[in-house]
């Protein structure tokens, strides 16, 4: 079993699909935990919000929220807290996403107080600037995410190969510590192993494993290619 | 045991309090229940998201969401659908709370899709305009809930009752179907009677039992007002 | 020349085309007024926020605003707050455009402070229960718009009339003060016409005039088709 | 007279003040202009939207919006995009003020549309890590403005120096053409002097002129204030 977080890692975004709610998100949760005994490489899962505690009690691998308000517990009706993602046993949480987009100075804040609760955050940036403008915030992770190609089955790594060498270069040129993902069009195990030719730490994505006919199969298919590429 | 609903209700908002997280919340949920099926008043627990699901299958009582996005299922990182509180077990959700507006598109679309999903809706309102507004809608409740008097201890029934009877009435007028909530402001049984007098169907409330030395004496004193006033 | 406001009236949204930004403005602004004069017909115009008072100092026609804020004059960097818009001569405001949704609360605030300060207000809604949620805050119009139809030319009162003669009935039976305006998709005198025929007070368009290649043209075939329809 | 941005400068924010509203803004603005002229520093203006035009037609310093939407000229319903306010007259905007936060991605997009146009960008940011994310989307100037400090009276270049000397530090350190001000607080030619030998490019600030019993005197005794400490 890999370590806490252990890299090139795999993330896997769950969203809001049916696909991936309930016992169908606890069933791909199991096979990315399947993978990930097998092949010790480090995969995560990012349940829906109903189904992290759920998931978080049945499997050993790291789980994360998609999204944190940044508000301290309190009187705050329908918001997440940092507190309450913790207690549902997520380790962290995805914090910008394209689909969640956050204000500069709640990105700042969240990862801050998911740092003061021993938490890890992973910080979504469309494009190569904004990346370098969430690297200035420290966090645990960022993904590059150019959001035209979410969805579409078209890697990143592919259709804008240096949006991904780019960031990697700046980024690590000011901050070593940060972790970079590769996001957006990931659906098999080549675009796993483009992303990490490109120089960055792993693959955030969604629909490429929920979507899939078969999601362990594909999972397999990433983690090999993670293997093969250490 | 109370029927699915049934009026005068007790609901109480849970918010994002550390008193109401994880395993303190499932005792207020517990206290509820004994307390409903003691004196078969209707009692509704809107716990955190992260902890709806692990509620509402310990507990016997109605559970509802805080908040619901008017999305479908689907591409929306870091959302609630109707679908995700559903399969957790929820048969509702508040809307529009004062910590969490929205546009009145936004519960238009969300009163539509809980209805369609075969859920309640409660959609809060600040003042007697916005309550009529709201009644258009045709939610299944709606609570009349002064922003300024949320978390005071002042209830809305003593320091605005004019704004409860004033709604009572004119949307009566219109539409008898929805139920009319009291929020804002109530801590004991007393608030809770006087909601009743004034024409309303019940109450909405948070730091009132949830941050109570004891929650289930506030529930249990409040649940013998609703009988009291029956 | 018409009074302040009188019905059957055209409002034309300039948005934030090139084709309605300055100088191009204040031409179609000349021009609305030129046929408000010839036909006596009311048109008003909702320029751009900049161009505001260039236009209200330059013709008599009513001019509105896009959009208002629900603030008070006073620390609210970057907003528009309603005695700006009436100090450069705007008489109202539009509020809650499918471009610029609202949260309810937004609405009643805004609403009721244009009122406050002696302004108009013009609220759009999508739908008839949107529409009949608006009327409860008791704007001085409402505008039914289908967003699904803005800007493709094909009128709402021909894609979905029940939408307008419902609004129109069901919000006449309660309120018979506020003004209904027919939105979306409004090219040509025929939709004007139509939409009057429904029962609407009459239009609100934007693209069908800014974008036309003769506004003057367009906006004289509606004021004549206003005129055979009185 | 001062060329077109020059440094040490002050930068003046109306916000939506009535003290600073039509025929008071165009006053303060004058003020401003004569200061300018008479001390050769420069002082930009950045009036409410609907004054924006006949006071940038009215003085010859340099005139700013006060926020900016990252959207192109189109169907935007009450929306400001960068033509409106450069056809208006201005050279710039104000982004992500603190009493109007953007998305990261908002933020991005707007500069790079403002630098399109070829117009100036003045970007807030809290504190230091986010006035260095700011700076890696390369506006024109940024603002460290502490949100606790604003309309005080206390000046950051007091309360909070290091803010100021730590962001000036670390961001001259990657990218030494930002130029880098200084807000909150700031009322007296002092406070003005001390930001400047904190290493700071000039001041942005709104109420310690905007609400001044004399404008014209504040702005003179801060134009001094930046002539002694060149």
């Amino acid at each position: 079993m890999p370590k806490l977080l252990d890299f090139p890692i795999i993330v896997i975004n769950f969203k809001t699909y049916l696909e991936s709610l309930g016992d169908r998100g606890m069933r791909i949760a199991k096979d990315a935990e399947s993978v990930s005994n097998e092949t010790g490489v480090c995969i995560c899962v990012a349940p829906q919000f109903t189904d992290i505690k759920s998931i978080a009690n049945a499997v050993s691998i790291p789980v994360f929220a998609q999204h944190v308000d940044p508000y301290p517990p309190g009187s705050y009706t329908g918001s997440i807290s940092v507190e309450a993602i913790k207690d549902a046993g997520a380790i962290g949480s995805i914090l910008n996403h394209s689909e969640k987009k956050l204000q500069l100075a709640s990105i700042f804040a969240a990862v801050k107080m998911l740092k003061n609760a021993g938490m890890f955050s992973l910080v979504c940036a469309e494009d190569v600037e904004p990346a370098m403008a969430v690297a200035a915030l420290s966090p645990t992770m960022l993904a590059v995410e150019p959001p035209e190609l979410i969805g579409t089955g078209i890697p990143v790594s592919k259709a804008r190969p240096e949006i991904v060498s780019e960031s990697v270069q700046r980024i690590r040129s000011i901050n070593r510590e940060i972790k970079i993902l590769c996001g957006a069009g990931i659906t098999r195990g080549d675009d796993v192993r483009r992303a990490i030719e490109l120089g960055s730490d792993g693959v955030l994505l969604a629909s490429g494993v929920v979507k899939a006919k078969d999601p362990r199969a594909v999972i397999k298919e990433m983690a090999e290619a993670v293997l093969s590429s250490r």
